[in-house]
């Protein structure tokens, strides 16, 4: 069921719409709401969130509300076409939602993308959920990449991540900025003692080349059984209050960091391009046509690649 | 018992003095003696492995002689003084020998660094074997590391990467190059799939910076009872077959390939400048002392300063 992981760059997450919330039991459905009333548009529908679990679903929800209340009054509107910000397969085994937002002028943020997958495989399921939110080139901060990957009601794959824009070898006083002082490792290290805990690698190196050394990568498997209920309490427990403590370091240190003079922005830039391209061909260009066929799969990558392209604003 | 894992830089391994390969039962002396005596010199204290397990011995001689016979020509005579050659603390519960020699004019080759570590720990004794080959800026290609770190008889963390010299983000060619191609990543694949076998993670994030994303970072953990034999039969068979390998692979690829025009040869001494000296820093700096008394580690970290500093050939 693992996605390549810049699977990464493809998939889903966001609030969703407050019948569901409230009856999921979640807590943030008002400022959820808050900050889309701010917008003036109402939940596109990657808010639906119909295929995720409770537990996920919520943490989601959390997740989401925390970036756009940080990022809110940096976000443009959504321009994603209906086709795209809900779409399936023909046959209708295949379901997904995107929305592409891009941060207005004077903001870091380039573009904010969250998305939900959900097709039927042979064994269940393959639910992913994707949050992935790309700084431009007025700062050289992490990107924020969080990933939920579901094959099985009883194992999870969660990516979580503040992607280095840089050469951290090269650069030792970036990684001390962002991850050492940050003390980002601590929190991988308490979800990797739990049991159930795996490491996960992506099938791509070049996927795995992008994540940063503190980087939460790991298949969560609480077994065949009737093992649903743990997987549950993991992910409502630590799994929610590492997710959190991370998302909210990224929303301190990441959207209010400047460019120093001594960056070279050409190279940022350029990595940058790299990373959206080679993340288009491992991922969108290798899975979508199968999930959804390769008609429904052009106009979804096509929009991706749009959005991809769009001008960095980089005050 | 790990160590920091750039513990890379600092440890062990080389072809032991004929009667001690001859009671191990290896079978690779004539070879060893062979490279040796083409440098008129006789093996240096390195080569005694008082300290290390059968299996472990045999596989680095076979290693080592693997390496000195395809950089042989290559290298420069051992220019390190006898008590850095050979050395202890002054309670003699902690032994360590290191070698290190340059490469010659037209060589790709920086410097080779062999060492080993021995000292007694609460739970036992504490072997490190490393091996660097570390590359000159006349190529961009990877430097190599094996790295055993043993704190008991049943279990074993093993490091063995090509390390890029770039970062592979922003040059996706090059990690197709040394990585993609070689097929680098089936050998790590094959290893991962052994019950007994664990990802290893070094306590430093710079030291996980440095590796590939095909590294081999693993422990292998074969319980507390009476397993060392399962180690053991692990190290003579998948182990020295993906050491060999990659091995193989980094000797037919890294020691010929040339610098490209493209290269920004600044850069690549700069990277190459940081590794060493963040090695330093992480991994001597901070254990040796501890292990061998201060003034012990202050004469074996100068010398190895020294290497490092001395001018990259280039050519």
């Amino acid at each position: 069921m693992s996605s390549t992981a810049v699977g990464c760059l493809l998939s889903p997450l966001l609030p969703r719409p407050s019948s569901t919330v409230a009856a999921a039991g979640c807590n943030c459905k008002s400022r959820s709401i808050r900050v889309r009333a701010s917008m003036s548009s109402p939940p596109p529908p990657v808010a639906e969130f119909p295929y995720l679990p409770p537990a996920q679903r919520e943490l989601m929800v959390e997740i989401l509300s925390m970036v756009e209340t940080g990022l809110g009054p940096q976000l443009l509107p959504s321009t994603v076409p209906s086709d795209v910000l809900s779409f399936q397969n023909p046959s209708g085994s295949a379901h997904g939602a995107i929305d592409i937002r891009h941060g207005g002028r004077d903001s870091t943020v380039n573009f904010i993308l969250e998305s939900w997958l959900h097709c039927q495989i042979p064994t269940g399921a393959l639910n992913i959920a994707t949050l992935l939110v790309f700084l431009n080139s007025s700062t050289d901060a992490p990107h924020l990449l969080m990933e939920f990957m579901q094959g099985s009601p009883t194992s999870l794959v969660l990516l979580l991540d503040l992607i280095p824009r840089k050469d951290v070898v090269l650069h030792p006083d970036y990684l001390d900025e962002f991850y050492h002082q940050t003390d980002l490792d601590k929190q991988r290290q308490v979800l990797s003692k739990l049991p159930q805990v795996q490491p996960y690698m992506s099938s791509s190196i070049y996927a795995r080349s992008l994540l940063s050394p503190t980087a939460i990568a790991v298949d969560i498997n609480c077994g065949d059984g009737k093992e649903q209920t743990l997987l549950e309490e993991i992910i409502r427990g630590k799994l929610n209050m590492i997710c959190k403590e991370i998302v909210q370091i990224w929303l301190r240190l990441c959207v209010k960091t400047r460019l120093s003079s001594e960056v070279d922005q050409d190279i940022l830039v350029k990595r940058d391009s790299l990373i959206k391209s080679k993340a288009i061909e491992i991922d969108l260009e290798a899975n979508l046509p199968r999930m959804f066929t390769p008609k429904v799969a052009s106009r979804i990558i096509r929009e991706i690649k749009e959005a991809y392209k769009c001008i960095d604003s980089g005050n």
